[in-house]
């Protein structure tokens, strides 16, 4: 299991948070630990307290130039959490793009003002050029990718692992299941980053279940052919998520659709209350939300049903990034550990 | 006299400020006391050092899909006098509403990361049912009403019935006085907000001066009537505003009319230098803000004019609130008192 | 040299920062001092500690209704920097602007919530209107120009000359030196608030380079007439650089452009990596940003390009003069100074 392994503190610790191709089986176990840590500070005042005291001198950047909620308001609770002052730019329109400016030069001024960037971005590419460009200059700055166009969202997939971590421990972990993936699987970029992740645990089995013109993209599925990790399409739903240790849906992702397209039929593929009972009973229903029709709120009350913990855990996780970030995460030690 | 009585603490403790039919006589009572009490430690650094110190582990969303400038300022800045983080949604174009989310999963949303959330929304009754809501999960947080729709507005009414209180203090309080209310008095929920909360002084007159058109609704007129409270409705303004001891003049609600409406004549409704000296000498002049014509300037430096006050005790009516919302309003004590 | 003179504390402390006119040669000195004191401080975590420390207990409003990054980044981390809780409003659309509230009263009502406001407007006039509003309310608040319209811009003048004088220190500071600016000086409102300050050094000398439609405004002709300043306009952008001490560089101000003006051909005052072999082997490189054409991003790694961090100065000299607004700047003291 998971727990019993020593859990030794990466080395080096990452300076950006780019894609999930950078995190090994090493990192995930000693975030995990982390953020487990860290959340029993949560169960009292003072340990609160002392997670404020860890960064209240460090400024962070929140750019989202697509809409967020969840990403965005648990990166802003995480920075809280840690003392960490906030700004936001959530609309280019207020800021000096109008002007004429490019978003090199917008992101450099950030780095002028703040010590770390949490950006959000429609463009593919944006977080690692950002990257590179801020490390050449006199003062480089951590930024995280809090999601980038249909392409990557590193942070998510690192929740989504944690909240399958917690709900499948009294199972024996991540290693040897079966996760059922369902939905916009083309360009659902929490899915992308999230099977990528998977390629760290052992003897994982990935089902994609999806309407033909959903299917993951060909990058996806050589990456994943070469991972050596198992995996399995179908648009046999009903077969799929019978056999699955975990369900991961998603929403159809349908701002990219191209105007006057054809919607496709995906009514198949929703989880509704009268699938419950064909559950294992031991599964475990996630979606990163927000969700549509997809996911039938009448199931939000079944004890198998961890999307809910699953944002909150984003939250946490988050908190524990950042302190690596900022290698601050040494000073995370609860006194009766 | 108020000060007088015996305060006691209610009990229990209001879980959510959702409407201004849930205060009593005693809760008010106490409520202000606080406020009076919390208002001195803004007179020293320490002082306000100290209110800092009560909740600087909390975080709040301040949720405002309708315009609003000094109820949100007023919350917010009530949140930075007890140290709590806050978040802002004032525009749910960058939210996931964007994305076909649900009012009810933003909002059960929000109470994932935070440990309060304050609402302005203009659909009547969504506060009640997303506190219902939320009651049933996990992690139940407080709401607060900060204004819905045309229906109700309870931490207005809070702080109006404050500032009466205070500027009647010399004259024995509220209980006995005439209340004269003007304007568009068919939509303006303050007003629906503070006749209510009126009931429970003794012995109070209400006389609503408003045109036809704009008079009380139905319902306002029906439970005051069965309140006990007396009330007058007319079209003389003038002989309504000789006769008061408070003068509680308020904008036309026009954000509401139908397009193409014929605008209502308000302008014999109007507050004007020219009425100053028919005014009662200790009469008080109120009003919500913001204003437009049916306010004059000129007026604002006459003593009587208590508006501006009623601005900034808007904000430590709200931080005693919050302090009882958490519980730490026991922790309000002046070394001195 | 600057740094031998003994810097008196001015006094009084200045009540509100609206013009680049109020200030003097004492004052300036006395700033600049202050603020390389403080960005000693930014060398430390307990450094940092004791700035925010200084201000924990006051509110600042940013309310700034034209576009903007780094004028409001820099004062919103500014603010962060000393503890302050900052507010902003950014789109009058969710303000009470939107129900027909005057502007003053719009800003009166911040000055009921918060103890300092920092404005950016497109109207010319409208802060010193509102200082004066405010000085006669009994709850008067600073308040800081953030951008006027076309008219004034003091504080990016503050921080224009620390970066001059920083940069020039090796060869004897400002005094004597000649500046060459360039570009729309006739719209832009930087160099009418820089050249004015400038008129405090002895025997600076100002070369304006700029297209013929483009040249300074007679107002600021007349003003650097009266007050003996040397100051020569050219279209000769090549002779102008060459023989400049620094070279602030512009932006065309095309958002004051009236629709379907033909546009100015601006492109022989570009500053490009070809024109570096003509400078000064010392000549300091400005620009206020944002930058479009007229400054190749290829000279960005010269080490006489200085316009990164006059951005990042441009925070420390905000932060130095919040705390002359609050009398705390004489808490500003190292343990080694």
């Amino acid at each position: 299991m998971d727990r019993r392994r020593d859990i030794e503190r990466p080395s080096p610790l990452p300076q950006h948070i780019l894609s999930s191709t950078q995190f090994d089986r090493g990192f995930l176990d000693y975030l995990y630990t982390l953020t487990t840590t860290i959340r029993r500070f949560d169960k009292s005042r003072e340990g609160l307290g002392y997670l404020q005291s860890l960064l209240p001198h460090k400024r962070a950047m929140l750019y989202f130039t697509q809409p967020s909620t969840r990403t965005f308001l648990s990166f802003q609770s995480a920075c809280h959490v840690l003392g960490i002052s906030a700004s936001e730019i959530r609309d280019a329109a207020t800021s000096s793009e109008r002007k004429g400016e490019s978003v090199e030069d917008s992101l450099r001024t950030f780095s002028s003002y703040v010590d770390l960037i949490i950006m959000r971005s429609p463009i593919a590419g944006l977080c690692e050029r950002v990257a590179q460009l801020l490390d050449g200059t006199p003062r480089p700055v951590p930024i995280v990718n809090a999601g980038s166009g249909p392409d990557e969202h590193p942070t998510q997939a690192l929740l989504d692992i944690y909240t399958l971590r917690r709900s499948l421990r009294l199972g024996g972990g991540i290693d040897g299941k079966t996760i059922c993936m369902v939905g916009d699987l083309k360009r659902g970029r929490t899915v992308r980053s999230l099977a990528r992740l998977l390629t760290n645990y052992d003897d994982v089995r990935i089902v994609f279940a999806s309407p033909p013109a959903f299917r993951i993209a060909e990058d996806l599925r050589h990456d994943l052919s070469v991972s050596g990790l198992k995996f399995h399409e179908t648009d046999d739903f009903e077969a799929a998520i019978a056999d699955a240790d975990a369900i991961y849906m998603t929403r159809i992702q349908d701002e990219y659709d191209a105007v006057g397209a054809e919607p496709v039929d995906t009514s198949r593929f929703h989880l509704t209350a009268a699938h419950l009972p064909r559950l294992k009973t031991d599964a475990v229903i996630m979606h990163p939300l927000p969700r549509r029709d997809e996911l039938d709120v009448a199931i939000d009350d079944d004890p198998r049903a961890k999307y809910w913990r699953q944002e909150r855990n984003g939250m946490w996780v988050r908190v524990a990034l950042l302190t690596m970030l900022f290698g601050v995460d040494d000073r995370v030690q609860l006194p009766e550990l």
